[in-house]
């Protein structure tokens, strides 16, 4: 398969055509950015830890039944994926209480939530990612109801498998954020990446956070979290 | 039945006790306030008016199934209401794009939704309401599925009848907010108000507002506003 040109690059990735124009390349950057663009740094070796973490989950979920973009890594940093039209949604579920949520409705970092949630935000930087809710992408025609009752069916099923997988490896999924796409014949998958970028790991004896928010929050030893990510996922 | 102490006086109205555990009586100010509360005025005779819209629509919705905490108008500002626990949620449904919605997803206010969508607010003036969803509702313990499903129930009924109601008076019905309340049995009956301060009017023909947002945007002619849809629900 041939890497021809760049359609697209984003915070984290860059994004290639192929020779087959239902296959993309997806190439991993160590680029870090938080709160919208904002603050602006690198995680060294973090491209590679992510394209390979995102890999070893999405294989995994892929067996489970879970639908991916996944096809085939082919290095370091880079992937083959199926081409997909992106929902234009960040699918979030939580677990615990952390981050925005907190935040947004006053409740203390750590605290367990009643039951998983699910929320959507709308992709758009400009508006800042708003909440959304499924209401609001039927009355702007977004998605439809079936597509949104398969996604969600689809986030509280990846909870639970990505939850049992890493409490085995001392690790709490605290939340995530995932998102899905649909394929040239209108297949929903999960694309996109899942990683210590895109989720909330806290070690289950220490609390320790082991993702992005010790880059947001500064503080420190960012490239060792990820690290300790890929070494308890893939033992390496 | 008398009145007696007052519970509470919040912006719009203060709320008394009576001699019966289970009764309350509201009294409408002419208070308006904006933007939580940081832009405040006084709009004459809205006490008055907000009183019998919310009556007068109240048992119309009666009529119609909706459950509601009206029992019966005492004078011209004075209702005396069932006693509920308010849930803690802002309940909007909306028909047209406009105000926050509008701004938070970029969308020409005036635009029609494909289909009327339902938001809820967590009723937090600390936290600015913030937009909360039904997971997290759960999540948070604030209401159990059961109601949630009830009140969307209820607040997708009383947009279909007010608004087939308020066309025929030449009334769009934009958006509106409602609150709920649990009685003492647990019944969920339709609380609060139901006026131009918490409905977007607007003139069928001319689109002209006819509603809070006259005070809110500066648009000049508030009371006339405010007076000509009791003239147009009431006659008078
Ligand atoms: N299988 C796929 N097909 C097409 N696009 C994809 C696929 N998987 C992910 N993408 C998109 O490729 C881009 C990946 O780049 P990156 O994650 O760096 O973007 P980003 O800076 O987060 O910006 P965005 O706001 O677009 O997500 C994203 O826009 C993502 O939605
Ligand atoms: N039947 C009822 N029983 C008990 N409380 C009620 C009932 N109907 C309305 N309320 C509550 O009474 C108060 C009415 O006052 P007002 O509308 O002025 O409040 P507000 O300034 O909007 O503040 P809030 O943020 O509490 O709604 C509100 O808190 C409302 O939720
Ligand atoms: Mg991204
Ligand atoms: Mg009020």
């Amino acid at each position: 398969m041939q890497k021809l040109e760049q359609l697209y690059e984003g915070k984290a990735k860059k994004v290639f055509k192929t020779d087959d124009p239902e296959v993309l390349m997806v190439d991993y950057k160590d680029d870090a950015t938080a709160f919208n663009g904002e603050k602006k740094g690198t995680i060294e070796s973090k491209g590679i830890i992510n394209n390979k973490v995102t890999n070893h989950l999405m294989k995994m979920l892929e067996k489970e039944g879970i639908p991916t973009h996944l096809i085939e890594e082919v290095s370091d940093r880079e992937t083959l994926v199926k081409k997909v039209t992106i929902v234009p949604l960040e699918v979030i579920v939580r677990n615990v209480a952390a981050g925005s949520f907190s935040k947004r409705y006053g409740v203390e970092e750590g605290k367990e939530l009643l039951c998983p949630s699910l929320e959507f935000s709308l992709k758009d930087d400009a508006l800042g990612d708003p909440l959304i809710n499924s209401y609001h992408v039927l009355a702007l025609g977004l998605a439809t109801q079936e597509e949104i009752d398969l996604i969600a069916k689809y986030a509280f099923k990846v909870n639970e498998i990505l939850k049992a997988y890493l409490l085995k490896l001392g690790i709490k999924l605290i939340d995530f954020k995932l998102e899905f796409g649909k394929t040239s014949d209108g297949t929903i998958v999960l694309a996109d990446e899942i990683s210590p970028d895109t989720c909330r790991f806290w070690d289950v004896e220490t609390n320790e956070k082991l993702d992005k928010d010790r880059f947001r929050r500064d503080l420190g030893h960012v490239e060792d979290a990820y690290q300790e990510i890929m070494k308890r996922l893939m033992g390496m």
